[in-house]
């Protein structure tokens, strides 16, 4: 093997040493920052983010943009951004970069540091081109010019995440006020989720034609049945946040003359 | 084969008509009455719910309990209930069955009409033995003794849904504000809801045990990201409801103390 770049990494948290450990599994020379300071075997701890800059590449992976900013002070040669931001944050940061020299490229993880290093761990990246220290991570997939798509894609993606996860939670909530566990209901949870996500391509090509008929089930039904979930969470002494919301939005909906139509219809609302 | 039943349903709506299709199918000898006269082919249109009860089964696919109760005057000998509703409200009817005599078996349906039919669509029921009338329906499974156990899982499941579909709605919008089309986003939503998915049993074993330690994720992090998420909705002018609600029940249970514990412990916020 011919030399590797030498790489740095800004920031040792659960996501940050994951990304260290792989680099060093890949044979990278590494370096490694930590605002509380942190060892990861193989790789050299530096003192401050200005030492590290010294690397050809800059991997960052901190808390938030805000907790970031203030850290990119001195020269960097190439920056690779994998802390999750908005939109706009990355396109700053582009901004910013090509203001400074500096080659970029914004990146998110679609994955769990445990995936870290497998071709389970999806990274979306926008913008530049790829930097192949993203293979070390894991898939590397580019979704735009715009620096600030992967942004996009990542707060849609995670959204989504927490979607399901509360509504899980809430549902095992549920289940939980009766005496049914988890692992009695997951098994059944995790097959209904498989088959939901199989009406989403249809869902998406409504929104898309906007065109709501339906003979597979009404608005008008599925508020019904939001109104009788809310209750029943109020009757198990549960909260009641999350039920309340999507009863909130699809009533809306409702009101605004989609009763007969799809769910999909409740992307007017979201849109307004 | 020998001589089947006959059987009613009441309520000729999107499920309804699936129903009664089915028996028809199935060769049962089928009457069917709606409140707005409607025809299935091969089956009898009965004027009142009392000449349905003629039957040796009645079904029942009525948009609610409040829609369905003042209809049940009358004699009836074997009652397949498969209207949604609350668990209380499935042990009133199975109480109001056994005091007049009635067999009971309460269903709920876990399938898309287009399903009915088929092994895909899964009816849960509860209290009572099968009814085999479900047998044409789909795959039955009985969930336990207590009557009301079907509507509880009737309602988890529903829940989990409406959070599925309201994320992917927002996540849709986000995405489509930027240009980008739902067929692009959609494979890649569906095979992000199946890793999210594998997650769901080590996230249930968590509120099980209330262990909250994790080398995962934080809560800390999915405060900050539910933040921007409803940051960047919000830049783009979309509706926040979801976002604003999800934000909210995650940040009472990182005030609570739970920031470095992982996701499972918003059910503590869920509990109460
Ligand atoms: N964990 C995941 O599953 C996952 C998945 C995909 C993407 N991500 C993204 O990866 C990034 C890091 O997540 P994580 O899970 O690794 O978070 P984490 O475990 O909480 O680590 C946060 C990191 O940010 C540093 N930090 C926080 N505030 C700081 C400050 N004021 N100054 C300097 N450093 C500061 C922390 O340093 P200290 O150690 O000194 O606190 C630590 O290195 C986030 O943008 C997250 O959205 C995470
Ligand atoms: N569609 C699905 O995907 C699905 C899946 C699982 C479970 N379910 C459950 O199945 C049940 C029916 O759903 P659906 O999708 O078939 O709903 P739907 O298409 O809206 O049909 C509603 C039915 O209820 C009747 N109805 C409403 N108000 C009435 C009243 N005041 N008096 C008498 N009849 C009345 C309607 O009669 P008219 O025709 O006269 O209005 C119609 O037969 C609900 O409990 C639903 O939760 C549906």
């Amino acid at each position: 093997m011919g030399t590797k770049e030498t790489v740095s990494v800004l920031g040792l948290g659960r996501m940050g040493s994951a990304l260290a450990n792989a680099l060093v599994e890949e044979g990278y020379e590494v370096s490694v920052w930590n605002r509380t300071p942190k060892t990861i075997p193989n790789a050299r701890s530096v003192a401050t983010p200005q030492e590290a800059f010294q690397s050809d590449v800059v991997v960052t992976c901190l808390s938030t943009y805000d907790v970031q900013q203030p850290l990119l002070t001195g020269e960097i040669k190439t920056l690779v951004n994998l802390t999750s931001g908005t939109p706009d944050e990355a396109r700053r940061t582009a901004r910013w970069a090509e203001d400074n020299g500096v080659e970029y490229v914004d990146g998110v993880i679609m994955a769990v540091p445990q995936q870290i290093g497998t071709p389970q761990a999806r990274i979306l990246f926008s913008g530049n081109e790829n930097h192949h220290v993203l293979d070390a991570f894991g898939e590397p997939v580019h979704v735009g010019e715009d620096a600030g798509l992967a942004a996009l894609y990542d707060l849609a993606l995670l959204g989504l995440m927490w979607s399901v996860f509360g509504g899980y939670l809430q549902a095992v909530a549920l289940m939980g006020s009766e005496g049914i566990e988890p692992r009695t209901f997951t098994p059944m949870a995790m097959s209904w989720l498989t088959e939901m996500s199989t009406l989403l391509p249809e869902m998406g090509e409504e929104t898309q034609t906007r065109s709501y008929e339906t003979d597979v089930s009404a608005l008008d039904i599925n508020v019904s049945g939001l109104r009788l979930l809310t209750e029943a969470n109020e009757e198990q002494g549960l909260d009641t946040t999350l039920p309340k919301a999507l009863h909130a939005l699809f009533e809306r909906a409702q009101s605004n003359g989609h009763g007969n139509h799809s769910i999909a219809s409740v992307i007017e609302e979201i849109r307004k």
